[in-house]
């Protein structure tokens, strides 16, 4: 049983609340509180020591990297952050310096961003470092973007470039949050993630939660520098192509939009974010599953790669 | 450096919002995110196996008491939660089984306290099991309980029966969102907060946030039946108003009304749950620190336990 199956598992059987607007399965869950013009978003996410960083790595970047994990899962749904609170697993021997660097990269993002961190808790991880962050943020009612509306037709997208974040891009990323709430105000998304997993897994949940297919084109896939630098460095590294499409931790934007929408996104986007790359990168089908179609033909995409031409 | 130090350091720089109505340092964070008739509540805590359940602890237990620990919080504002996330770090070769007992465990209390649990997410924690859990609830505007309200002459209540929690109750615990709930509906509580690190070392917070002392009255603390026990089975074990006093975990309220109120509200309680003892166990005074009075005179109370007369 990996992840997905154990989350679909235990999800099935969760007790609600007539407050629930969506629950369990969506970047985040949305709530509705009784404010007349907004709806709450919410949101957890932990980071572990030798998983999501390593034993040397900078308190800072390990502080920016846990609260960015969250806030790009706030950008998913269009939303903006308010509050977070932050929980800290400490080893016995814990290095106070540390957890202040850690808190200084975590007070600079939500500075940043404009929102409060309104406390958390430390406990004893006795073996590593560990940090679960959850925040809340607010979206205008209605206009949440979930992951479960794409249609046939839809133009797919994504912002910036995929692939080889594990070089640094994954303890430094901006969330896209404002981009994110730009295009929830500007147009009617519909559907929306952020990248975690890679995106040959990550368009799997926006399908399945629409009950769609997709057809990428390989040419358009958008590959970031380091996926190809990584690929000529050492014959062992997955090549470019496959490194965009699978390598996890890009946290860019993956979104659908009606196919007629698409030109005059991309041309809008490029006057609002003349420096942010955003591709068009394939199109939503009536089929299932994903196919990426290149000069030879097409062939299936599967969640750890594509299946080579026999 | 002890965990409280440490907190108020982190807690002195960190970036506010608008929405922030009690930010870090009282048993939930309030936000304003502009219902007309309510509040938000916002917390998170964990357990960590080996700390505070231990490898052979059944997994209902282990959910059971990772939620109502959060719940507990909610209470002592007088608040009534709407939905949880939940973080599971699991070991490589985590069991299946388990996972779904703890989420039973969660789903049987978040069901019976009518809150729903909206996703969260698993990591790898290769160690030990920990479990992080973020509650977000409300609290009628203007209703809720903080821990700085306390004022000299105020009584000092708690409710249940304090001390050998390690026994069973640490894991079976019920928290007292009725009780929160009525205190905060039918009378002006000017402090209030669950007791998790025992009466001596909590009654501190409120005392410290209010800038008042407290004079207890040693034969007035409700002393539970384990501690009794435990004191006459075990020669090392500590005298049961000790173990009252420090033990951690009682999840039970303490909070502080205006003398005048003191009997008109136990004769209330009385009817509204007869069940459930409370004792009134000292007052607010102008002093600082907490001093314990029997019948030999008063005593200075440390957060580790009173100080013997020499």
């Amino acid at each position: 049983m990996n992840e997905f199956e154990l989350i679909d598992r235990l999800t099935a059987a969760l007790p609600s609340h007539p407050a629930v607007v969506t629950g369990a399965g969506d970047d985040c869950a949305v709530l509705d509180l009784g404010a007349p013009e907004t709806l709450t978003l919410f949101k957890t996410d932990a980071v572990v020591e030798g998983i999501h960083f390593t034993h040397d790595c900078p308190g800072e970047k390990i502080g920016h990297k846990a609260l960015a994990r969250c806030l790009s899962d706030l950008a998913a749904m269009g939303g903006t952050p308010v509050a977070a609170l932050v929980t800290l697993g400490l080893k016995r021997s814990f290095d106070v310096g540390l957890v202040e660097s850690i808190y200084a990269g975590m007070n600079t993002l939500a500075a940043r961003v404009g929102m409060a961190i309104v406390g958390g808790e430390t406990t004893t991880n006795p073996e590593r470092l560990l940090i679960s962050i959850a925040v809340i943020g607010t979206v205008p009612r209605g206009r949440q973007i979930l992951r479960s509306g794409a249609k046939p037709g839809d133009a797919i997208f994504v912002t910036g470039e995929l692939g080889g974040s594990l070089d640094s891009r994954h303890l430094e990323f901006e969330p896209r949050l404002a981009e994110g709430r730009w295009l929830a105000e500007h147009f009617r998304i519909h559907a929306m993630l952020d990248l975690s997993d890679g995106l040959a897994g990550d368009l799997r949940h926006i399908l399945n939660r629409s009950g769609v297919g997709a057809e990428l084109l390989s040419s358009a896939i958008p590959i970031s520098r380091s996926a190809r630098t990584r690929a000529r460095a050492e014959s062992s590294a997955k090549p470019p192509l496959l490194a965009a499409l699978t390598d996890g931790e890009d946290f860019e934007l993956l979104f659908t939009v009606a196919g007629r929408v698409a030109v005059p996104l991309l041309d809008a986007w490029k006057r609002q974010f003349p420096k942010l790359k955003l591709s068009c990168i394939g199109k939503i089908t009536t089929g299932r599953g994903i196919t990426l179609r290149d000069k030879n033909g097409t062939r299936p995409l599967s969640a750890h790669g594509y299946v080579h031409f026999s």
